[in-house]
């Protein structure tokens, strides 16, 4: 089973990556974007774990070990 | 419009910072992860722009700005 879990910045939470890519596409002309935000993505290739045991374990894992819950937010799902 | 772009090392490529959470994972006792890759997840507001103007110009975006092709693979989606 493959999951994939993407982690972002909670919506009050300042984004400079975001804001420094934002920057760089208006200069580049591209003046159709409004906001940019960037996060991180985690493909997870799982093996000997049910559906049902993944989607108890995946938040669990997500909030201990992939987001730092003050500041981020996650959110996940199944892929294959 | 809100479209959410995935980008990615491609397979031949080592991924350290995957391999280091894996590694973390499995210390933890999360003995049925098989695989972890990570990379990086843009969230882009679009204003004034259609689909089809989107479904050209996402694609250049992604490979001029936001993911590096010669090592890296991207896909993407409108979300909103």
């Amino acid at each position: 089973m493959k999951v994939r879990i993407l982690v972002s910045y909670k919506k009050s939470i300042l984004d400079p990556q975001g804001q420094t890519v934002k920057n760089a596409l208006l200069t580049m002309g591209y003046n159709f974007i409004q906001d940019v935000r960037q996060g991180k993505v985690f493909e997870l290739e799982l093996e000997g774990i049910s559906q049902e045991e993944a989607r108890k374990v995946i938040p669990e894992i997500s909030d201990k070990a992939l987001a730092n819950p003050i500041i981020e937010k996650f959110s996940w799902e199944i892929i294959e």
